[in-house]
C-alpha cells in the first residue's frame, strides 16, 4: 500500500467523521431542536460542510490520487475499489467551482424557503422566477460535472444521487412500465371496486401504544436498539450513522396503519446501513451504493415483505394485542384490503405501489425538459396537469397538489426522482431471488422471524457496499440485470391473481 | 477595522460553530445516544476537536494577531477586548506542542476509563500509576502554558478553566473560609440537632409529574423553551449553545427534592448563556467569562434565590398541586428544614453550602501538592483522610468515597476545583448587591416572578460576557472586589439567626 493511498484513507476517514457529525446534527434538527436554535444550527451545519469540502478539494488531493493510482498494483480488491470511489467523489466535488457551489447553496435555500410559502398559498407565480434561476445553476453544475466525468448533463445530475445511474438504462425500463401500468391500473381498480370495501379501523390509537407496537415490529425486523433509536419528526427519515441509526416516523392517533408502514420502510433503510462492512464504514467504498439501492432495501421491507399476506397475517395478532379496541378492521383479511388498496391520487408520497411509478415517470420527463430547456418554468403547471391526465387519468385543480407538492426541485435535487422507481423494481427482483435462494425466508416472515431474510440481504447486498456498481450488485444477487419483470410479476400476483 | 482583525473574526466564528457542533453532539451522547454509538461518536468528536485546533494553530495566526494588534487603534472597545481574548485563547492553544496534546488526550482518556473501574472496585492501586503519569503530563502542559502566559504552572492550569484566576487571589479567601467555617459548622449542627427534625416526603413521585413540575419552575425562572430543552442524563449538566440551551437532570421517584434543585441550578447556568450579548455570541469576547462566573450564576439561582424562605414558600404550593400525596412534609416550614439541612458528609456533590467549601479547600491543597511534587500519588489516600479529618471531622473508610470520588483529576482537570467555591462567594455577593439595587427582586421571587432578578443579572453580569475580567465584572456589579463577607453574612443569616 502506497503512502499516498494511506494518506487518502486518512483524509476520507476525516470527511466521514465530519459527515457523521452532520448526520447526527441533522437528526437533532428534525427531532429535538427547539425552533429558536435554527440559526445557530444552520451555521454549525454549513461550517462543517465547508470544512469537509475543504478537505476534499485540498490542493494535494489531485496528486495523491494520481500517485495512489500509479501504485495501484499493490492494492487489494477493496482498496482498489476504494480508490475508484475516492476519485469519483473527488471528481464531483472538484468539478464545481467555489463560486458556483456558493450560488447553488444560496439559490436552493432561498428557493426552498419560498416554496414553503408558495405551496401554502398555492402561488406558483411567486416560486417561478426563483426556480428558474435555480435550474440555471443546477444545469451549470450538471454541465461541469458532466465534463469532468464524461457524462451528459442530466446523467451527471443523476450520478450525484445514484452513482452509475444513466438515462440510457432508465429510458427503456420506464417505457416498459408506462406500456403496461395504465392498463393494469384499470384492471386492478375495477376488480377492487367490485370487491368488499375495506373497513376503516376506528381509533383513537394512542401514540404511546403505536410507539410500543413500532418498537416490537422493528425488533422483529432485526433493528438493534443498542445501535439505533426511533423518534418522531414531521417527515419520516432514516439518518444518523451505521453504528448509530436514527429513524423517525410520525403518528396519527386516528390511523395507525401508515405510521406502522413508515417505520418498516425506514427500518429497511437502516438495516442496509447496519449491514455495511464494519472494516470499511469510514471509507467511500464502505458506504451504501446510492439511492436506488437504498430505496430497494426500504421498499423490499415495506412493499415486498411487510405487505405480504404472510406478514400481515402475523402482524394482525400484534395489532390486536396492542389495541384492545381494534375490532374487525384489524382482522388479517381487512388489513390486507387496506394495505393492498390501489387508487390513482394526486400526491406521490401517498401513492400505492401500482401508481407510484407513474408519478415518477411524470417527474422524470419534466425534469429533463426543464434542465434541457424544452420546458419553461412558467409552463410547468400546464405540463404537469397534462402529464397527470395522460399517465394517471386525473389532474389537480391547484399547483400545491400539483407541481409544487415535492421539495426536491425547489431544493435543487434534479435527477433524484428516478431512483424511487428503480428501487421498487430492484426490491421486487431482489426479494424474488432471495425467496427462491432460501426457502426459509417466507415461512420466517410468516412467523415474524426476519433472520433468514436479513442474513440473505447482508450476504448478497449489504456487505457489497460500494465495492461494485448498483447494476453489478443486482446481477450478482439475482443472476439477472435489473428489469421490470419481477416487479410486473409481483403486481400481477398481488393484485390480479386468485 | 483592519483586514487582519476581520480575518480573525471569521476564523474564530468558524471555531465557534465547530464548538457548537461539539456541544450538541456531547449533549446527544449523554441523553440520546444508544450505547453502541459510542465508538463512532468518539471519532466524530475527536475529529471536530482536531479541526478546530488546526484552525487555531494555523501558521498565519501569529501574524494576523500581530497585525491586528498593530492596527488596534481603529478598533472599538468590544473589538479590542475581543482581540485580547483571541490572543489569550491562541496562546493557550499554541503553547502546547502537538505531541503533548496527543499524549494528554490519550493518558486522560485511559486514566478516566481506569478510574471508573477502580472506583467501582475501590482499587486505588490500579489507578495510581496511570494518575501519576497523567499528572506528569498535566504538569508539563501547565509549565509550557505558564511560560507562554507569564504565569506559574498552577496558575496556568487554573487559567484554562477560569481565565484570570490566580492562586494569590484564592489563598487569602480560602484561608478566611477555613478560619471560620469549622466553628460555624459546629454551631449550626448543634442548633439543627436541637430543633425539630425534617419530615421526609414519602413518594413515589412519578417521573412524569416531576418533569411537569420542573418545566413549570424553569418557566418561572425565565427559561425560554423556544431556545432550549430539559432532558435526563446520568449526571446533570448545562450544555448546547446560547441559542439552544440543553439542560439535564435526573429524577429519583422516591425523592423529588434534589432533582428539583438540580434543575434550578442548571437553569442558572443556562440563563447566563442566554443572556450573553447576541452580537458577540460567536466571538471569544461574547463567551461566558469562565467557571467562577458560571458557577456564581447557577449557585445564585440554586442556593441564594431558590432556597430562600420566599421562594420555598412559593414553590411549596406548586409541589402540593403536583403531588397529591405530598402531605405535611411538603409544607413550607418542612421544605425549608430539608433545603437548609447541614451535615458534614464524605461526598462533595451531596454537600450542603456550609460544608462544600471545606471539600474544595481539601482538593485545592492536594492538587497543588500533586502538581508541585510535594505529594506522591501513592500517598494521596492517606493525605485525603487526614485532610477530611482536619477540615470536616470525618474520614472515609474507603477510597471510592475518598480520593476517587471525583472525575476531575482522572480526566486531567487540575485547577478546576477552586471555581466552585469562588462561584459560591460571588453568588452571595452578587445576590446581595442585586437585592439592594432593586427592591422588587425579593418580592418577585416570593411570588415566582424572576423577571426583576433576571433583568438585573442580564444588565450587570450576563451582558458583560468576556468584555472584562471576572474580578472587574464582580466589582462593577457589586461595588467591591470579591470577598468572603457576603457569603459569611448569608450563612449567618440563614443558619444562625432568628
Amino acid at each position: 500500500m502506497s503512502e499516498a493511498y494511506h494518506q487518502l484513507e486518512q483524509r476520507f476517514a476525516r470527511m466521514s467523521a465530519v459527515s457523521g457529525a452532520i448526520a447526527v446534527l441533522g437528526w437533532d434538527h428534525a427531532t429535538m431542536m427547539p425552533a429558536g436554535g435554527a440559526g445557530a444550527r444552520a451555521n454549525q451545519l454549513s461550517t462543517l460542510a465547508v470544512l469537509r469540502h475543504e478537505i476534499m478539494i485540498a490542493p494535494e488531493m489531485s496528486d495523491l490520487l494520481d500517485e495512489a493510482q500509479a501504485d495501484a498494483a499493490g492494492l487489494g480488491d477493496w482498496q482498489s475499489a476504494n480508490l475508484n470511489e475516492m476519485r469519483h467523489s473527488w471528481t464531483h466535488a472538484s468539478a464545481v467551482p467555489a463560486d458556483l457551489v456558493e450560488q447553488l447553496s444560496m439559490a436552493s435555500s432561498t428557493c426552498e424557503m419560498a416554496w414553503r410559502e408558495a405551496r401554502a398559498n398555492n402561488d406558483f407565480a411567486m416560486l417561478a422566477p426563483l426556480l428558474q434561476e435555480l435550474i440555471g445553476l443546477v444545469k451549470q453544475s450538471g454541465e461541469v460535472r458532466g465534463e469532468a466525468l464524461g457524462l451528459s448533463t442530466y446523467d451527471a445530475l443523476i450520478d450525484q444521487f445514484d452513482p452509475g445511474g444513466r438515462q440510457s438504462q432508465i429510458d427503456p425500463l420506464f417505457a416498459e412500465l408506462q406500456g403496461f401500468l395504465p392498463q393494469m391500473l384499470q384492471e386492478i381498480t375495477a376488480r377492487q371496486s367490485a370487491a368488499e370495501p375495506a373497513l376503516t379501523p376506528v381509533g383513537p390509537f394512542p401514540v404511546t401504544e403505536q410507539e410500543k407496537l413500532a418498537h416490537q415490529v422493528m425488533s422483529l425486523l432485526g433493528f438493534d436498539f443498542n445501535h439505533g433509536r426511533l423518534d418522531t419528526s414531521h417527515h419520516p427519515f432514516s439518518g444518523g450513522v451505521p453504528e448509530d441509526s436514527r429513524i423517525t416516523t410520525r403518528y396519527d392517533e386516528a390511523d395507525f396503519t401508515s405510521g406502522l408502514m413508515g417505520v418498516i420502510h425506514e427500518t429497511g433503510h437502516s438495516q442496509y446501513e447496519r449491514g455495511l462492512p464494519a472494516d470499511w464504514l469510514h471509507q467511500p467504498v464502505g458506504q451504501s451504493r446510492g439511492m436506488t439501492m437504498h430505496e430497494s432495501q426500504s421498499l423490499l421491507f415495506e412493499m415486498q415483505a411487510a405487505r405480504s399476506p404472510e406478514f400481515v397475517n402475523f402482524v394482525a395478532s400484534l395489532i390486536k394485542r396492542t389495541f384492545a379496541n381494534a375490532g374487525a378492521a384489524c382482522e388479517p383479511d381487512n388489513l390486507l384490503r387496506i394495505y393492498h388498496h390501489v387508487s390513482p391520487g394526486l400526491i406521490r408520497v401517498d401513492a400505492d405501489e401500482v401508481t407510484y411509478p407513474l408519478h415518477i415517470i411524470l417527474r422524470y420527463r419534466l425534469e429533463q425538459d426543464l434542465i434541457g430547456g424544452a420546458l419553461k418554468v412558467t409552463d410547468l403547471p400546464d405540463a404537469w396537469r397534462a402529464g397527470m391526465k395522460d399517465l394517471l387519468g386525473i389532474e389537480p385543480d391547484n399547483d400545491a397538489d400539483g407541481c409544487m407538492q415535492d421539495i426536491h426541485w425547489p431544493s435543487g435535487a434534479f435527477g433524484y426522482f428516478p431512483s424511487y422507481t428503480l428501487g421498487a423494481l430492484a426490491a421486487a427482483q431482489i426479494f424474488a431471488a432471495a425467496k427462491s435462494d432460501d426457502a426459509a425466508i417466507l415461512p420466517g416472515i410468516a412467523k415474524g422471524d426476519f433472520a433468514p431474510l436479513n442474513g440473505w440481504l447482508r450476504q448478497n447486498i449489504h456487505r457489497a457496499a460500494s465495492r461494485f456498481s448498483t447494476a453489478h450488485i443486482i446481477e450478482r444477487a439475482t443472476g439477472k440485470s435489473l428489469s421490470v419483470d419481477a416487479f410486473k410479476a409481483h403486481l400481477e400476483a398481488r393484485y390480479l391473481s386468485g
